[in-house]
């Protein structure tokens, strides 16, 4: 199976048709997902929010240099990332690991390396570390998305600081580090859709070790 | 279409099968796939280096944890960010725009801004701004990968400074930020083929904000 056309039918979507939702069916696979891409040791060290409260979405989209996709997509996603990887947070992902596939002694030993690993680094670190799982994570959703013709606009020109306060994340220890509105493309009033795709040369951007 | 089960059946591979190569029309296609992932503005600030140069990849092996990956993978890619996002970096990139879509003023705005907007932050947060894209274009790449039945290893666990020294990135503007072995799992000597896969339980992952 090929991806190819499916992201070549992608682009950033710049209008939203308001009156096309995408099904629970749809999200719920986009989010699956998400849920399924990979990152560094399986940490998985951000939280998505899905956000469909039309008064939230208002005031995001205040503190998203007023951009329509953030209230006229059907959901907007914010990946919002571990502020910082303590040992509170891996300490339920190794849980986890111990839940779905037993407890071990080798296991424990790779909890305690993994805890003093992210406590030598500084929070800004672990943190650049964990926004970086979350751009894997944007980005096979966003494949996933392509896959089943739903539109996607990455989203980086917001206030992260803005976005936290409105969100509440700071209390959950997260970041904001990139938005996500998904939806159904309004051609007719887009004026992107019909641009061509702009790439670098792929000369340029692939290079050759042999 | 559906891409979770092509997800579900992909994993970090542990043990490649050294006999069975990638062939060129799937590199080509992933390679593709990376070039079409979405990115901050569309700069694609960051280079791909295709390594397969069998002496190259010994030394890099020896600088990422001695991991078999890097040499028994068929290809190893390098992601490599741009370590700042400089005027003539981002010159080439209005450049390619300007004759793909065409010269206008407000392309000229576009590329005075943009270049303006990146000189008033520092070379770090603007390398931080590049790998975070790099890391979109890894999960694309995974995705495409993974729907052709191509296996592989997203890997953090090398030391960048080593890796940029051997492959002469420095020169080129670039510092490596996570590497991908692609190719065929050798599934008798895997640990890992037959593991659960782990993932953090949804209701802790994914926030409704209803």
């Amino acid at each position: 199976m090929s991806l190819i056309p499916d992201l070549n039918w992608r682009y950033a979507t710049k209008k939203y048709d308001t009156a096309k939702k995408v099904s629970q069916r749809q999200l719920d696979e986009i989010l699956e997902a998400i849920s399924l891409a990979p990152s560094g040791s399986g940490y998985q060290p951000y939280d998505v929010l899905v956000v469909t409260n039309p008064e939230v979405r208002e005031k995001l989209r205040a503190a998203a240099n007023n951009q329509s996709q953030v209230t006229e997509a059907s959901h907007l996603l914010v990946f919002a990332a571990w502020d910082n990887i303590t040992a509170e947070k891996l300490g339920k992902v190794f849980d986890n690991m111990a839940l779905i596939r037993g407890k071990s002694d080798s296991l424990d030993e790779r909890r305690k390396g993994a805890i003093a690993g992210f406590e030598a680094k500084s929070a800004e670190e672990n943190f650049h570390f964990a926004a970086q799982q979350a751009f894997i994570g944007l980005g096979v959703g966003v494949s996933a998305a392509a896959a089943l013709k739903v539109d996607a606009t990455p989203m980086g020109g917001f206030d992260p600081k803005k976005f936290d306060e409105i969100l509440g994340l700071k209390a959950k220890g997260l970041r904001s580090v990139v938005i996500l509105p998904i939806g159904h493309r309004h051609a007719d009033g887009d004026w992107l859709v019909n641009l061509k795709k702009v790439r670098r040369p792929k000369n340029e951007m692939f290079i050759e070790v042999a």
